[in-house]
């Protein structure tokens, strides 16, 4: 797959809008402001959930969140995704019905972005993921990832106000997105894996979002061993990436990291010093984008 | 109200935990991370939802919720809110049974750390309110604000990945919160409001989290006429802002700020320059609530 096979375009002009408004000393000025609207998804002829987003990739946002709740399992024949922008709506059919009431029953409200967790049920595939043990990540890697991902064109450095995320593999970005929601956005790259039958194992998922347990619980059943932000944790976050073996990496900016989880996958191989030198001024600085 | 009557407690045992990890060179590092925990709202004897908090003021979490989801009505008599701690759970209780089994009908999930907005209804209250036309924000008092705030001690500095928010009056900060959720910080602001009898039209409301659609209708349903942000906008958030005719200032940080709506009750009486050397250094940076 070529290196960012998808990336964010800011110049899409769906995806922001010009805005009229003042800075500090009275002066007009014109702003970049990110378009959020709603996104019913159905799945068959039910109503699953109204979705605030950014609008792209609507059939990856509907399969990787389906996949992410459990509500279509690998087992599940897909037949369609139909996506009407006027309505606002997404519509995945499958061959055959799926039994996903059960899972609506119960729904947790989860820290930061939530989507309504179905938590009990994810735990229960949670302990049933075992992540490779021999994936690697070079920090010489690490640093090319971030340097390429906080220097492309987005729309974070853009408008702001919006969390991004990336699948990787070693020094390559695979596919980067961004949406109003951090769990939209790796809802995404979920479904771009989905479409383009790809497997976590060899993957190195970024995002610019708090690694809280739902991020962690995300990433390990996408299969993927090794998980980055520029944020901070949570301590459940923490608690969960050892349980599970991920690699958990955070407060990555310039040359600087933490790692709490699964150091033994970190080899060593960049000089801290130079990227630091190098990766001065570069794209992004302060996350805009509290959640 | 004296200044600060509520502040985050970073000495408070039950809100960080130390982990151990290492940093970019390998170097054995202990870190700080924020404590989320369950809790399990009951209304009377209806079970309303699970929220991961950090858990400090679930009294005021709880009233706050129910408040700003129209659960709670003004004319709604409450007669105690029961916390236990050991089960995680917390039970608001009225006089008479309030009828709000329809509002859970439909949830919306909404963008950034959405707690399932009931938004029709939402929507309804937002356009009944009037906010007073003659509130003034004196820039001078924002600058202060912002610099109480940003070096107050708080989980923020001390251990990252938290949302923060201010009630303040004139350049006062009333009640300062922190939550992994900012939704949380917000409905505990609500529920403090509520348990000192506080009315909004005086006050200056402050977040560290995107102005989204939801934050803005939070607030102007608070009756709060100036809302201020560190983090950028949302389009809809700055239609709804102008909509109700609320002051929605963000990209406040150091002396630089921009204002999308409401500019009027923007007094300049402060020198931006002064500000951005007297403040160099101070608390809060790039902000890693990344929500």
């Amino acid at each position: 797959m070529q290196e960012f096979a998808v990336r964010p375009d800011p110049t899409d002009p769906r995806l922001t809008r010009r805005v009229h408004g003042h800075d500090q000393d009275g002066a007009p000025v014109e702003a970049s402001v990110v378009v959020e609207r709603p996104l019913t998804l159905f799945l068959n002829g039910q109503e699953i959930v109204t979705m605030m987003t950014i609008g792209d990739h609507p059939d990856w946002l509907a399969i990787g969140y389906l996949r992410n709740q459990h509500m279509l399992r690998p087992e599940d024949e897909l037949i369609g995704v139909d996506h009407d922008d006027e309505t606002g709506t997404v519509v995945v059919r499958t061959r055959t019905r799926t039994n996903f009431e059960e899972k609506l029953r119960k729904k947790t409200l989860t820290s930061g972005c939530a989507q309504g967790t179905v938590f009990g049920d994810l735990m229960e595939r949670f302990d049933s993921v075992s992540l490779p043990a021999d994936a690697v990540l070079r920090t010489s890697w690490l640093y090319r990832l971030m340097h390429k991902i906080n220097t492309a064109p987005s729309l974070y450095l853009e408008a702001g106000a919006i969390h991004g995320c990336a699948l990787c593999q070693q020094d390559r970005v695979l596919a980067y997105v961004e949406d109003v929601g951090r769990h939209n956005a790796i809802d995404k790259i979920a479904g771009f894996m989905f479409a383009h039958g790809l497997e976590g194992g060899d993957k190195i998922f970024y995002t610019t979002g708090r690694l809280t347990s739902e991020m962690v619980i995300k990433c390990v059943q996408m299969g993927i061993p090794i998980l980055v932000s520029r944020s901070g944790f949570t301590a459940w976050g923490v608690d969960l990436a050892r349980q599970a073996g991920l690699t958990l990496i955070g407060r990555a900016r310039g040359a600087r990291f933490l790692v709490l989880s699964g150091a033994q996958r970190i080899l060593r191989d960049a000089d801290a010093r130079m990227v630091a030198e190098s990766d001065r001024g570069a794209g992004r600085k302060g996350a805009e984008a509290d959640g």
